[in-house]
């Protein structure tokens, strides 16, 4: 923790990773998209999910696990429903569409639902459901996890990813409402920080496959995750492996592919989202400052002894957000580190 | 516990409270609907959220808290949403309305999403999201819970209900996926009981007002109750109180009205229910096989030691329908003697 922290402005890190996937033969625009998309989350504090996971999707393209010419299409359509497919090709491409095709069908019918197959890891839900806040919407997401390391409730066999879900509203003054939660106590990249620093996991996060509590981070391959409320969780992260996997005729369960460990077959992920219209709900400044209120109460709660005022989910990322287009997102020197060996592996020019 | 527990009849149980309605103002065909519904969740082992509930929907109507000639009505529609409004009456009538207009809209449009404002309590949700299985759809529901029991994340003060959220999911062979549950690691009807059997709530269910873990269920009125996973179930019950509530003009936060304390004041409840058609999704029997295909995974998983087999959301409540029947609906003695004390007061005959 001894090394600084440098910042880089959002437009020299969208060129860089535009650059390492033109060189994967994504085309031009694709990679734009890509790009913007990724460093969009870095921007909003998304620090696991932004530019830090190039180097799985860089090797997934080198490999041949994904499509870097996919052409995304509509598989299946009504009038409010429809499922894309994602042609194997970087997540965020089928799930950028299936947002946008959601937004129109919302502005038609006041709802839009959008499956996607064929996809692959698109970066943070929070994306997505925002883009639907944008237009005066609210935004769901689901999506089965890209690999699994959770067992059904009460088994010990890894069935079950950490299957997130997402949702967004607008408010007027305040920021907007921005969940976007696993469903299991801990994330796999928290783990991860903690073997790298060498602390216990707190019990409650994995268990051993003995069923008996699992505190050192180092054996988590050997270890399960926990949903969160326990058989709650699980019923939660069932729901979404039906509805963003089985429904839209995706992976789920044992089919589901680890796409960091393998990185040459097709991970068939599925994910869905849903935009509902405000206006198809009432008046859309009367339902923003009734959101600015309900907020407004919340933050205003009494703390309990020793904690922070109670924030509102989204508050951190608006925050952020604002810091860091100011400022320049803040890259930890194990992550230029690694984009620095990604440029010379793809002979793109170096992060500046 | 030395009482015997006396089953009864499903049209037994059906007919005594309709009579009970009807003595209290509610028109013959609302009182027989709202009857059929509690008993359908007796049936299916609901027992907290069926006739249970009677005592409280009589001292409502009783008093005038609940309206018992509600006019369900349609309150504002687009192609795939709508809100309708409940009237003030009892709870099942506007979200039985809605469940019905929600798979109209899903059969012309794929989904259908609707809005309850001015509902009451309407029992468990499990009756709503399995009427769209029946119709081969999803069924989606949230609702503002009758009562704030739980803080915001890090605050002292009741501003959210156990909101909970309820998904259905149809199989072939298998009976059909049903979660229905609350975002608090437990429910209040659950510490009721320990509090009556002398027995301490386990660590993790309440805290007091000092952020202290609280263990004993007869102090649960200076409690807080904790939702699942910390953050997360207060970021999954504030984004339910925002569709259920917010969305649909009802209430959400401070201005909820306990139902059981409160018997005089329009609770202004809200809820919302979606229902997706499978065969806007592709082969609806294609979808039940992989259905089916998923659970028996997760069936088939090696249980922890020490731990019953996985079950799938929804297989007790398939084992205790079947039973009760046949052989009638169980009902605890406590519970026979509060449905004697409401045909005194309202002078119908004793259920038989």
């Amino acid at each position: 923790m001894s090394k600084e922290i440098r910042r880089y402005t959002a437009s020299a890190l969208e060129q860089f990773l535009r650059s390492a996937f033109v060189a994967l033969e994504v085309p031009d625009a694709d990679a734009t998209l890509v790009a913007g998309l990724m460093v969009r989350a870095d921007l909003q504090g998304y620090d696991t999910h932004g530019s830090f996971r190039l180097r799985q999707y860089v090797n997934r393209l080198r490999d041949g696990g994904t499509n870097p010419r996919a052409e995304v299409r509509v598989a299946l359509e009504k009038g409010s429903t429809a499922v894309v497919d994602g042609d194997n090709g970087l997540g965020h491409l089928a799930m950028r569409f299936a947002t946008q095709l959601a937004i129109a069908k919302a502005q038609d019918h006041g709802i839009g639902w959008v499956g996607v197959r064929n996809g692959n890891h698109a970066g943070p839900a929070a994306l997505y459901v925002t883009m639907a806040v944008e237009e005066d919407m609210i935004g769901l997401y689901g999506a089965v996890g890209s690999a699994n390391h959770v067992p059904p409730f009460g088994g010990a066999d890894l069935l079950l990813g950490t299957n997130p879900i997402a949702i967004a509203v607008p408010a007027g003054e305040s920021p907007p409402f921005v969940l976007d939660m696993a469903t299991t106590v801990a994330a796999v990249g928290k783990i991860k920080t903690l073997a790298q620093r060498g602390e216990p996991m707190p019990e409650g996060w994995m268990v051993g496959r003995d069923g008996k509590p699992l505190t050192d981070p180092a054996r988590r391959e050997e270890g399960l995750l926990l949903p969160i409320g326990g058989a709650k969780g699980y019923g939660l992260a069932m729901a979404l492996g039906l509805l963003a996997g089985t429904l839209n005729g995706a992976a789920f369960g044992s089919d589901v592919v680890d796409f960091t460990k393998d990185t040459t077959s097709a991970t068939n992920t599925g994910q869905f989202i849903a935009a509902l219209s405000l206006s198809a709900f009432g008046d859309v400044t009367a339902f923003k400052a009734s959101a600015d209120a309900v907020f407004a109460e919340m933050r205003g709660a009494t703390p309990l002894p020793d904690h922070d005022p109670v924030r509102i989910p989204g508050d951190r990322r608006a925050a952020l957000y604002n810091d860091r287009r100011a400022n320049g997102i803040p890259l930890h020197p194990n992550l230029v580190k690694t984009l620095e060996e990604i440029a010379g592996e793809l002979q793109v020019p170096k992060l500046g």
